[in-house]
């Protein structure tokens, strides 16, 4: 069994954004030399999240909206969680309703994917350094 | 390590529907021939989700009321995604709620289940063919 | 391929708990005597979720206001779930929200994790036994 390990960093300057990471998973898995297996991509910080969705301007706004009406930013005094001096209550549970990590089929080298499906890192607790981790296992 | 690989074909007459795939991903697994490893299983199509929970109708009816509250398909214009002519916003949103993919243990053969884990398919964007991929790895 | 499989038990005596399992994944981790590969962590049951999160209880206390005004536990008839006998419609639906496994990357014998996850068993319909699977692959 082979295994491959990498990590991406993102810096976003905005609070909230969703970037396009499939490149970077396709060529870790083209990295790793497996040719049948998985890779696992998930968010290394709590209050991010990688999901498998359309990469599509208007829905990615259309999930801002959706996000922040189920868990707004503000007021923050809302979240006990600010209480610890955190402004971020929100971002742990949007990362909650949009999830850690997506696992990925890899079938003769490649991400094996339907038409529309595309990796995106959505970060909603942004202006500092964080990480995605990508893990592949198989042979 | 073994691998193998199987595609689910689903065309749904309604706009949305949840579908008990449990038989035809342990045949699956009963065809790989792994007795240990984890099994895959993912929409490949953003506007469905595989997830697992209860096989009972009742429950069915309050998940499509619970993600029609979240998410309500109509009026169709309140979303930017259906700006693009598309009329499926509601359904790429339903989808994040309820996940692409579960991953499933093998243990001697067969899926590792509690005693009412069911493996289903949610179609939240019916009326055309959509696939499910399963891949099992392990040994 | 290694593989290694272990339940962890639980009877929270209240309905809804989130308890910290990460030593307990660890422990099975170090258990399979893998080095590289993946650790699946499951709710047997389809009423209670595994997830990563932050350890704080300010926001286990917002996880809990945020899942009840979504898929609020009464009136108990709210649900057609709940027409069968049961009370625990809610639970199934918290569930959904909050997924039901994780997938986490094992690298040099340890969990793969960023600083601050640590991986939580999220009960929503306590008072009985119920289980979490911990299934390990890899060399």
């Amino acid at each position: 069994m082979k295994s491959h390990r990498k990590e991406l960093w993102f810096n976003v300057p905005t609070r909230r954004a969703y970037i396009n990471i499939t490149r970077e998973v396709e060529e870790a898995v083209e990295e790793s030399g497996v040719r049948e297996g998985l890779v696992l991509v998930n968010a290394m910080h709590i209050s991010a999240s990688v999901f498998i969705n359309d990469d599509e301007s208007g829905l990615h706004h259309d999930f801002e909206v959706f996000l922040e009406r189920l868990a707004p930013h503000e007021p923050v005094g809302q979240y006990r969680h600010n209480d610890t001096g955190e402004d971020n209550a929100d971002a742990h549970i949007k990362r909650q309703v949009f999830g850690r990590e997506v696992v990925v089929s890899i079938t003769d080298g490649r991400l094996d994917f339907g038409p529309w499906e595309q990796i995106f890192y959505g970060e909603f607790d942004g202006g500092r350094r964080k990480r995605v981790l990508v893990k592949v296992i198989g042979e």
